[in-house]
C-alpha cells in the first residue's frame, strides 16, 4: 500500500454523486474538500453525508466512528481554496458539455500542476471536454456506479491524449480507496457499464412489449436468478463455470443458440474461433482447469453467503407467489 | 400455506439438475423419489446431495439437520415405482428432443392422472415434446436456474395446450417450496432468463472483440457494479429508482442514449410512449411515487447488507488493482 495515495482530494459538485465520492475517499482516510458554487447544495450535502455514514456504521461497513470520517470532509464555495494542494479532482456536475468545457478550463488553470482531473460523467468522453487544455494529459473519465460507496466499480476511460501514468496513478488511488477500478483501452459510447445495462434494458423492454411477462416478472428473473449470480461471477466466469471444460465448451454448446436469439433481435454476432480462443486463454490464465471444481465450490459458497444475507428474494414478487398458492 | 402442495414429487434424471431439485423439494418437506435409468448416476447422486446439504447447513440455510432432509429422498431405477402416487414430476434429462419425446410418452402413461409433468429444459418448449400426448394439458416447462437450491427463480412456460389450472398449481407448489416462480404468457426462444443472459453475453463478447477491456475487466464491471445492484433490484426497478420521478423520467432522460447505443448494435428499439406508459403504470402499482424515497433507502440498506456479506469485490480483479498500486 502506498499512503501518498491518501493525499487531499477535491470533489467539484456536491450533489448526490459528489457526496458519494466524498464518503469513498474520506472513509479511506483522505482529506476531502467538497466544493459547490450553489450554497444551498453545499449546505444540504453535509447532513446527507452524515446520514449515510451512520447507515454504513450500522451495517458494520465503517472501521471508525462516523464523526471521525466526517471530520475529514470540509466544504467550501471557493473553488481555488478547494483545489489548493490536492492530488486528485473529481468533477460531478450535470451532464452538459458547455458546463464541463468551462469547468475543466478553470480546473486546469487552478489545480496543482500534478493533480489528476477526473470526471464522473457517464456519457461524455474526455476528448469532448478536455482536448484543447494545456493540461489535457492529466484528464480522464472516472465513471462510478451509483452510489459509489456501495457499488465499488469505477470505469477509468482515458482519452487518446491522457498520459499513461495518469491512468496508472488514478487506478492505484481508486484501489487504495477500496474501489474496483476497470481501465478501458479506449473511449466507447456508454463505456462498459451502460453498454451492458443498455443491452439488458432493451431486451427487458422488448419482453414487455411482446407481452411475455410483466415488469415484476422480468425483474424477478433478474434478482432471484441472473443478478444474484452476476453479483458473484461476471458473464464470462458464469459461462466458464457452467460447463465442465470451461468457456470453450460453453461456446461450443451454447454459441449457436445465442447467435440465433441475437440474430432474431438484429445482432447476428458470431463468437468465432479466434474470439472464443481469446476468452478461453484469458480465463485459463485466471483459472487453470485443474482448479475448476474448487472454483465452482467457491462460487456456491459465495452464493450461500448471499442467500444467508437475504439476497435473491424479490419481496413484492414473492408475495404474489404466495397469493396464488392460496388460490390453488 | 396449502400443505397439500407438499405431496410426493418425482425427479426424473438424477444428474446435477435432478439433484438440485431434490434438495429444493426435500428441504421444503416433500417426499422425493429420485429416478435415473443409469445405476451409476443414481449411486453418485446421494453423496453429492448429502455434501450440498452439509454446505447449506453450514451457511445456516437449513431449518433442520441435513440427515432429516436426506431421509425424505429415496432413489430408484424403476420409473413406475418412482411415479406411484406423486403430484409433480420434474424431468431433467439431456436437451435432446427425441429423448424428451419418448420420455414424456412414458411419463404420461405411467404417472397418476392428476400429476403435473414439468420439464427443466432451457431450450425446448413443451409444444415440441408434449403436443401429441393424451395428457398434454398437464405438461409445461419449469426452467430453473443453476443450482436451483441457491438461485430460486423458476420460469413456468405453458404451451398453448397447457391447462391454466396446471400453471396455477405449479406456481403455488414452487412458491411453497421456497422458489420464485415467474409465469411466461407464451413460449419464446430462450425464455426470459437466457434472453437476458444472451443480451449480456453478446455485448460482453463484442466489448472483448473490440478490445475495450479484457475478460476480467468486463466481469468486474458486472460483479462490482451492475450484478450487485441487479441482485437487489431488477432492470426496471433499477431505472425506476435511479431518477426522482421514476421510470418515466429515466426514459425521458436516457431513452435516446440507449436507443443510439442499440441502433449502433443492430437494435434500433424505441421505447415509445405507449411502452413507457405501460412500464410506468406497472411500476406505480408496485411503488406509489410517495414511497419512492423510502424504497431508495430500502435498496441501499439491502446493498449494505450485501456488502457486509462480502458481495461486490471480485477477488482476482481487485488483486490486480493492488498490484498496480505498487507500481505507482
Amino acid at each position: 500500500m502506498d499512503d501518498t495515495l491518501l493525499g487531499p482530494v477535491a470533489m467539484v459538485g456536491a450533489g448526490s454523486m459528489g457526496q458519494g465520492w466524498a464518503i469513498v475517499f474520506a472513509r479511506a482516510g483522505a482529506e476531502v474538500r467538497l466544493f459547490d458554487a450553489a450554497p444551498q447544495v453545499l449546505d444540504a450535502a453535509r447532513p446527507a453525508i452524515a446520514a449515510r455514514l451512520d447507515a454504513l456504521a450500522a451495517h458494520g461497513l465503517l472501521n471508525e466512528p462516523p464523526q471521525q470520517v466526517m471530520a475529514r470532509i470540509t466544504s467550501t464555495s471557493d473553488l481555488e481554496a478547494a483545489l489548493a494542494g490536492v492530488q486528485h479532482v473529481q468533477e460531478n456536475v450535470p451532464e452538459q458539455l458547455e458546463l464541463k468545457l468551462e469547468l475543466f478550463r478553470r480546473l486546469d488553470a487552478l489545480a496543482p500542476a500534478d493533480a489528476v482531473l477526473a470526471s464522473s460523467t457517464s456519457s461524455l468522453p474526455a476528448s469532448a471536454f478536455a482536448d484543447t487544455l494545456a493540461g489535457r494529459a492529466r484528464c480522464l473519465v472516472a465513471h462510478p456506479a451509483n452510489p459509489p460507496f456501495l457499488l465499488p466499480v469505477v470505469e477509468l476511460v482515458p482519452a487518446p491524449f491522457t498520459a499513461p501514468e495518469v491512468v496508472v496513478r488514478t487506478r492505484a488511488r481508486m484501489a487504495r480507496a477500496g474501489q474496483v477500478p476497470v481501465v478501458l483501452r479506449r473511449e466507447v459510447d456508454g463505456f462498459i457499464y451502460n453498454r451492458l445495462q443498455g443491452a439488458v434494458l432493451r431486451e427487458a423492454y422488448w419482453l414487455l412489449k411482446e407481452g411475455i411477462a410483466d415488469v415484476a416478472g422480468i425483474d424477478a428473473v433478474m434478482t432471484a436468478g441472473l443478478g444474484l449470480r452476476w453479483s458473484v461471477v461476471g458473464p464470462f466466469e458464469t459461462a466458464d463455470l457452467n460447463y465442465r471444460g470451461g468457456i470453450a465448451e460453453h461456446a461450443r454448446r451454447m454459441g449457436e443458440r445465442y447467435r440465433e436469439m441475437g440474430a432474431a433481435r438484429g445482432q447476428p454476432d458470431v463468437w468465432d474461433d479466434a474470439l472464443v480462443a481469446r476468452a478461453t486463454a484469458e480465463r485459463r490464465a485466471l483459472l487453470p482447469l485443474d482448479q475448476w471444481d474448487e472454483r465452482v465450490a467457491w462460487r456456491d459458497a459465495r452464493l450461500m453467503a448471499a442467500r444467508a444475507a437475504g439476497q435473491g428474494v424479490p419481496d413484492s414478487y414473492n408475495a404474489a407467489g404466495d397469493d396464488s398458492a392460496e388460490d390453488a
